[in-house]
């Protein structure tokens, strides 16, 4: 079957997404967000879904590793023989579903997984919405934080707010329980999108993190500013800073 | 000598065990885990058992410094003249003997060496065990580590377990105290492995981890998803948190 | 337009403005100092500014992306249509203007941030100015710094002083608060400026940090230097060391 | 001049002293030992000692910037016209001298100095030498230490010890106080290697460390060695761990 759908991730292009999803793994790799096999990333291009396998080395990751599927039909385009497709693909689907987005990456960095357990502690709270929800504000580095995950989301209040977050926004990130498999979260994880319009991303406790954006570059680059946020957060934590 | 048995460590394919112990042992110089010429790695190819050497820089090293060992006679097939083989040499074969492992990675990474001192002053500990053996639980990487190492080992208490630990069950990692010398690590290991069916891995107090796999991606990715699970311990505990 | 003013941007010279300011922020996304689009750089060459655009993903920067400016007239000789200048742009030309400086960094580095947290928060203060200058002494990487940021700066108090702080020196970096959009900096940085005549840098509160050097080296080794003595303190801090 | 010196720093092998000190210099670099052209490297090779400048950018060194001294006479054999000569070059000269090193190295790593500080605060101590020694023991890291930093040192007390310390050994590093100028590190460092004939390195507080070794293996492998403990022992000490 393969033979027929190669074309699908074929490409000298870098950007083109069967290899793109590659450069980013293997980019990734290096951070500490997919070691071990673990987190993964999928790039919609029109109506095609492209994602990352279950279970491979993310550094090694090469284009025919890759899994198409067809966005309106749910079903699969190309499928290695050899491989899984991603537990998360119901999670990826439903940023693109429900936010528009082009593009998500889930990481197990452990900076996001402390924060969930700082949260759960609760050492660090919010004063309504307590261990299950991360909050920050008046950090420069929220400024790279979208409203929605594409900055063009509309919001339940009736009116609308557009781009990316201000310096004093605060920025809240909701928390998820994690569940014993990965496509178990996918309720929660609708619902936290749905009650939580602003977000560009979702916390899965004791698990990770899921962000996405209108493209890739916007899902990376929130990425890297939600990991740096969790990062200083946690170094806030010791040096005993509230985080607002 | 090594003249007639270079064509054990000499091939075109990255994968072959000569070349493949080598890239390894150069990432893994860039994660910490063999730096000041510590830490090791062995692979089995059927009966062919290839070493890295003691005592060389890591990364700097080659094909040529590889010893290769007879699984079934344990004489040596190669020895590189000025180099002596891996003191480790005897802890590699009791995966090999007892798991059936593949491969078999030797770490002194610091993540475990903390996660050992601080078992040893009491501050984290588990109810019965005490000091001696490193357990989490609930935390999404833990997915990552198979029963036994290999994910078919056979389960002392009659009944079988495959696959891989699930969210919900609980990682236990025997610890062993160091020796004096390596080799004399044997015995007390061969009855860590004994003990422990369920175990990938033993970590040595004050030294590092051993940890194996069916083979070379199952070794490396398990040996991630245990650094990944020392350093968050580590961290948790500097936040003040349990690790069960 | 760009057709017209590509010949400012193209040169086979690795340390043309245009290409070194690519190659820097290439490096400086490694260390942590631009992720997620933030930070930026600028190199004076004569009567050209060169200035990193706003963002961007500083690791993917080329030099078709760079802007360049007529230091004299304050115009746009060269502006990428699809991109924005960077909105440090007026804090970059105050260096440029007030201390004759050739090249400046601006960094979103987490110890930066920390410092001027940890500052804030009264734990560590400067007897007479508080909160709002960081100082270190008797660390021998002070001597990485220069007076004034360029070694040749004169002294308000009517002596002069040349070249780098001795390792019985103070190091004083001024701290202003930051504001909701960047280029509002620009008083506060220049006021800073003018009050702190040996600096070579100026802290902004939960943003990061401006230095300058009389060149690029400078700039960047002075860089270094300040990161690695934010880093220095933060972890002085933790284990209860005072930094002054 | 240096059109008749060249000679004495070309060469295609990467292994010639004027090849392998920028290699290194880069490597280090990479580790943080370096930054902000901070700490330096020397390698003698028969009668002429090789030495990389002051003041630049390590990451960036070549060939040409060396300078190559005559062991004998101490008349420089090469001076790079705008560069000057390491104000370490008295300590390396030391190491030469007194210890029979092959290479030298000085770090500024801030493991290195949070240790210094540490021991300054009296927070860890030695019974009999209080702050002004480093021990550590029971760790396996020790074993990749000589004696004398080459492994052949004669003992001060009658007898002879060879090779590398042993798990049960502690490791012993004597620490100086820092001067205002580095070439007066001389005696003190020369009176600590005389009365310290185990150790194979000395730290200089608020500073760094000097670390030799018998060629540039041993000098670069024990230096990793030591930062390894050197981190090690600031986490121990965040965690409430002493060191011996």
């Amino acid at each position: 079957m393969n033979g027929d759908t190669d074309a699908l991730i074929t490409s000298p292009d870098p950007l083109h997404p069967a290899n793109h999803i590659c450069s980013l793994c293997h980019k990734f790799y290096g951070f500490g967000w997919v070691t071990g096999t673990g987190g993964g990333i999928s790039i919609k291009h029109a109506d095609h879904v492209y994602l990352a396998p279950s279970g491979v080395q993310k550094e090694l990751m090469e284009p025919k590793d890759i899994f198409v599927m067809d966005f309106r039909t749910k079903e699969y385009l190309r499928r290695p023989k050899v491989l899984k497709p991603s537990a998360c693909t119901p999670l990826f689907m439903a940023a693109y579903t429900h936010r528009g987005a082009g593009a998500c990456i889930h990481t197990h960095s452990q900076w996001a997984v402390l924060v969930t357990l700082i949260l759960e502690s609760g050492a660090q709270h919010h004063p309504s919405h307590g261990k299950d929800v991360f909050c920050m504000k008046e950090i420069e580095q929220i400024k790279g934080i979208s409203r929605g995950g594409t900055g063009s989301q509309e919001i339940a209040e009736g009116g609308r707010k557009l781009g990316n977050l201000g310096f004093y926004d605060t920025m809240m990130i909701p928390v998820i329980e994690n569940t014993a498999h990965e496509e178990d979260l996918k309720d929660t994880l609708e619902k936290a999108i749905g009650e939580w319009p602003e977000t560009c991303a979702v916390l899965v406790r004791r698990h990770g993190l899921y962000v996405w954006g209108k493209d890739v570059a916007q899902a990376k680059t929130q990425c890297e500013s939600l990991d740096y946020l969790f990062q200083l957060a946690v170094e806030m934590h010791k040096l005993g800073l509230k985080w607002i």
